[in-house]
């Protein structure tokens, strides 16, 4: 590895698995629980060779994809310069140049660079919120990640469509309240719903996130699976949860 | 109470609820458990005057609503005879005429005879699975019940659109496994879905059932409520399960 820098509003994160690490600035923007659930929800299979992530921020999800499966290459697309510099050295930093590669670019427009119907697998975690109204500085990195504010719900979805294969996968968490918005969108797009599951912070609370896959071209037919419980009822993580963080559950 | 016939196949059931009984023919359908989840997950408020439930079948939907509800007006609509007549007479021995009617009629003709844009709510448990294939006899009771032959999903979502007034509400059970074609369909006719349960068997399992409501001509934003869990780890009801189906619970 060579020099890597971390700037002073940087922090360096161990992420607990294949001794990975991201650099991430806490006041602009830090990976989530969406983003892990998300990285083991898309079960990459040894055969798909190319994955994508569209609004790729820190790059958090490519990296943690790049120790969950065999992927040849893996490109992360980021439209923010700082954001995807940022991700840049913290692909460095785990030595990964050779398999995942970040792309400056909006995720619109990025269709020629990767080239269409070439990726096996599309992931995001995009922005959940609409665009419309509450936002105060629409250029802040924050509200960028967070609300539709360089691209709408459709645009990831379109573009997720035109750089898949035929049956090719778009797996994504979003928020459950946008469920209807999504299935539609995914189905105008050609990317039928295949797999589903919702996230209940508890079991007798609502759902605040939903993981799902859709198949370019695929036919109709949704499995949802089981729920996933974050909390058990003394507030401690599931067991589920410990799994696919990777950790060990310590009793008390 | 006038006589009521019962028939030598059939058997009188007690609901357990308001001293409600039900007449059912134990060769040809008897009503399960996503009929009960439905009429509770219908919650019919007090300003909501008339229901309306398509495919009524032995009118155990309507039945069951009359005593949680206070609607002047609930009507079943079932195309087959029999099953009809059946409905019929589980209305008298409720002593249910003046406010259960029960149509025997198709639902897909039944807008004239009850009135557009008149129904502030319209309930469905229709058949769940597609057409297609695999039926020895399409004329048999249980197979109409349960396969879309007389009628399809868009038959049923399409009639409750046209029955309802504007932001009256549609409220369906139907198989997880749909979800898309539900959502797809429900939108089409603008009847947009704001309220959402999937059922889980158990906590480790998928779903089995999904419950959920539309607003004619609503905005678009989902509500997805807690998991509804049938059983616990042990096999027994869960306390909601004993509360929906207004039961004591037995402990040992």
């Amino acid at each position: 590895m060579e020099q890597v820098i971390i700037k002073h509003h940087e922090r360096v994160d161990d992420l607990g698995i294949g001794g990975l690490r991201i650099i991430q600035n806490p006041s602009a923007f830090c990976f989530g629980m969406d983003a892990v659930l998300l990285s083991d929800y898309a079960k990459v299979q040894k055969h798909e060779k190319k994955v994508v992530d569209l609004g790729t921020g820190t790059g958090i999800i490519p990296i943690l994809l790049s120790a969950k499966c065999m992927a040849e290459q893996i490109i992360g697309v980021e439209i923010q310069k700082d954001m995807s510099h940022m991700a840049k050295r913290s692909v460095q930093l785990n030595n990964l140049e050779q398999r995942l590669q970040i792309l400056n670019q909006d995720l619109k427009q990025v269709v020629p660079s990767i080239g269409a119907g070439t990726a096996d697998v599309v992931t995001s975690n995009p922005p959940y919120m609409n665009s419309r109204g509450g936002i105060e500085n629409p250029t802040d990195t924050k509200a960028i990640a967070r609300h539709e504010i360089l691209c709408t719900l459709e645009d990831v979805i379109g573009s997720a469509a035109k750089l898949l294969k035929v049956k090719g996968r778009f797996v994504m968490v979003h928020r459950p309240t946008r469920l209807v918005d999504i299935i539609d969108t995914m189905r105008k797009y050609r990317l039928e719903p295949k797999r589903m599951r919702l996230v209940y912070p508890q079991i007798h609370k609502e759902p605040n996130m939903v993981l799902i896959e859709g198949s370019k071209q695929g036919k109709p037919f949704l499995k949802i699976d089981s729920p996933l419980i974050v909390y058990d009822e003394l507030g401690k993580f599931t067991d589920e949860i410990y799994q696919i963080y990777n950790m060990e559950r310590k009793e008390k």
